[in-house]
């Protein structure tokens, strides 16, 4: 039997907590407040990994898509929130470059600061800008390996014109981390 | 409207292809010629880029799943061909972690290396080598960037115990990039 499609899906409280949200957040704290917020709910919740991500409006803070972590739940290691947020972002803009659009630029907010794949999927979204909560280390320091990153990913991606905002309520994003591991939650890395 | 789900499928003619063919593989080059020949199809036909990509068993050379670029056409940045093989064969296999599989380890057999997006995806994915036709500097002299990939990216995934195999029939695979180009292919790079 070969498969020639793939679904990959938020959980269902996800639509809630977006409903519920004033669906307009002007400043990058109040936007990573959402998306931690969001990688709190879905530990709480058993619905995947301690990651949070949304992709906003960037001048005016629109919500647009958000994400998160889904590998488990979807047996699909390409399910990260950054992942999920950029498709569903380009589902709900009808383009696959975000950069395309003359009239607005979008920002990327993670809770986490991109592995090695989103880094590569922030590269191609046409995101303009990247605002990161914890860092490397903090993901790094529970057990998850965020990949073979090019040493100034910073630059790397500021160089191709992509702004990078770190340390965005970075110790409330690192909690939730934190919090995972304590409730024992799956540090999944690849077998071998 | 906010999306919850998103669809990553390839074209109708892929289950062809699939059916037309033995399903078991033997030896890397015919791994790799089935994906060049997916590439040239994909362009043929106008279903995507010039990419091709298969995870099979590695010992037995069954094929697991295939995977056709599918950015333009789902909309979706994200749908490179390496991502929608690896995405496919996990459902395949109901299992997030490839390499999770004591009985059996599995092979990324691609047209082209792999960009910074899915080096990563690799990384995940639980393959235990990666196949490669076409080099990065195929794919830019053609107009492609392949993104900040660590410079040993080779080396950085056999440090991870994914051994990776180049060249493999790369002039063929190559061709089909050229001939993308020389019929006036999209060549997708984010706006800014």
């Amino acid at each position: 039997m070969m498969y020639s499609d793939v679904v990959l899906n938020l959980p269902d409280w996800v639509r809630g907590s977006v409903e519920d949200s004033a669906g307009v957040f002007p400043t990058v704290e109040e936007r990573m407040q959402f998306v931690i917020e969001l990688s709190r709910q879905n530990i709480e919740r058993k619905t995947g990994g301690p990651f949070g991500a949304g992709v906003f409006e960037a001048d005016s803070g629109r919500l647009i898509a958000v994400g998160v972590n889904r590998v488990e739940s979807t047996n699909c290691s390409i399910a990260h929130a950054e992942i999920m947020a950029i498709a569903l972002a380009q589902k709900a803009l009808a383009s696959y470059d975000m950069g395309g659009e003359p009239d607005a630029s979008y920002e990327l907010v993670t809770s986490t600061e991109p592995c090695v794949m989103c880094l590569g999927a922030v590269c191609w979204s046409g995101v303009r800008t990247v605002v990161c909560g914890a860092r490397d280390e903090d993901a790094r320091r529970i057990g998850f390996d965020e990949g073979p990153k090019p040493q100034n990913w910073v630059r790397s991606l500021e160089s191709r014109g992509i702004g990078v905002e770190q340390d965005v309520l970075r110790e409330q994003a690192a909690a939730v981390l934190t919090e995972y591991r304590d409730r024992g939650g799956l540090i999944y890395n690849p077998g071998g």
